[in-house]
């Protein structure tokens, strides 16, 4: 797996003609009624959500902390529903991680060896040293928090910080720093950022700023973020993710396509897989990217 | 376990005459000679860490990256782990989590559900309200990062944030506004602070500015930091942490402690569990508090 993963990424948003990214974060209240509540539904709409709604995607994002609720068994549940994602769908690892850097060769070791994921999120709160092990990893990619989609993200990430000479940055919001710091380093081959759809008018700013780097939005649909929006300014327009099929851009959609399954129950005539796979359908098409 | 955190950390520190906090971070290098160096050693230094040195601590802090590595086994022996914690001394799991404050539930559930932490430690960079799961559990607590002790940790913590006169505070480095703002949402009973020993000017100033948060500082020993400039600037002097045994102060010693097993063998005169145990005892005394 050492292709570079923004191509591995062009490849597959191409062929699949969509930025979507199915978010994997299933909760007890998604599942269609009569399910068992417990992690053996949890699992098995993480596994109906890989089989029936991945191959309209580009890629898969689990959410980490939806399976480790759960102790080891969770955590064994993900690598099976991991083992069933349709090849060449890009998997997204999303756990947030960063630490002192011999901790991060081990959240690293968690995150690419023992899970397989193609890509994962970290947080820049340590610095750019303390994200080393994550972006030292051939085919491997990591997506910096830059501007997240929480209701309170702007408390620290919106704060001015001071002007720095050797960036020719001026006085501008931390999560411009972050994404001009990324971009500074020469990172883009081996991470983008992640920007939140809903501060839009942050987003084509920051795409703006750093015209290169490849961008995974979450935040579109039950968090209110509008696609339209996100497909307008997201894409990349330079090196190195500019010019590749799908500009380096994943749009997650996660509740918004789980919530399809909710309405069903096994006893209905409504198949939650058909329901998935139809969400699923219908946001590819609403996020979809010339091949 | 609703007995608030800051009392039982004070019962235990006074107690135990220490503001240690053993560090559960094994790694194949740390291993005797002789021992297995897949997850089974690692589980057994593990083990000896908590049954030999604990005693002499007033907490032990295994970071979950070093179990996470070897998949569910490893979140499974770290159960085991900690289940052998002997009564009284407090867990803290270090796992640096935060995320949208839907995740954040999950992450919450994992940490103190699946793993029964006493606290954990949390990234502020999506702001306090991604927090929140973290800070409204009765008994528990949750360490909130600061100023970190890797050697790139100023990259982002350091960096001026212009005044905020809501809160009376001038322009100032990142992680002391993180820290004003941990202190000014009346969050002292449910959140402390991680300040790194290797910035001991920084600890001070910190220490200063939030007289009454609690402080979880790693970085004494193998990272340089100096155990007596932790110990003079370090307790909490005002309320709620300050005046209680111990000043709602913890100081980390990792690899300080456990390379004293690394020197035996199965078949040598030396044993681990002897080596670890004295370890401990010195660091507790260098880190001596007031019952």
């Amino acid at each position: 797996m050492t292709e570079p993963y923004l191509d591995r990424l062009a490849r597959r948003s191409g062929a699949a003609g969509t930025a979507l990214c199915v978010g994997i974060d299933p909760t007890p209240e998604m599942l269609p009624r009569g399910w068992p509540t417990g992690l053996a539904g949890i699992e098995r709409l993480a596994r109906l959500l890989v089989e029936a709604a991945a191959p309209y995607a580009a890629a898969v994002k689990p959410n980490l902390a939806f399976f480790e609720a759960y102790g080891p068994p969770g955590l064994a549940a993900l690598e099976r529903v991991l083992a069933a994602t349709p090849p060449g769908v890009l998997v997204i690892v999303d756990a947030k991680r960063a630490d002192v850097e011999t901790t991060s060769v081990r959240q690293a070791a968690a995150l690419f060896d023992a899970l397989g994921a193609d890509a994962v999120t970290v947080n820049p709160y340590l610095g750019l040293d303390a994200l080393a092990p994550f972006l030292e990893r051939a085919g491997r990619f990591a997506y910096v928090l830059c501007r997240t989609s929480n209701p309170g993200a702007g408390e620290l990430q919106d704060l001015v910080v001071a002007p720095d000479a050797s960036l020719g940055a001026p006085a501008e919001a931390l999560h411009r720093r972050v994404a001009r710091r990324v971009a500074a380093a020469g990172l883009g081959e081996r991470a983008g950022l992640v920007v939140g759809a809903t501060a839009p008018a942050e987003l084509a700013e920051i795409r703006a700023l750093v015209p290169g780097l490849a961008f995974l939005v979450p935040g579109v649909g039950a968090q209110g973020g509008d696609a339209a929006a996100v497909m307008g300014a997201g894409p990349a327009t330079g090196a190195p993710a500019g010019g590749r099929s799908g500009g380096g851009l994943l749009v997650n959609v996660s509740r918004g396509i789980a919530v399809a399954a909710a309405s069903t129950s096994d006893s209905g005539a409504a198949d939650p897989g058909e329901r998935l796979a139809e969400a699923a359908h219908r946001w590819a098409a609403a996020l979809a990217v010339l091949s």
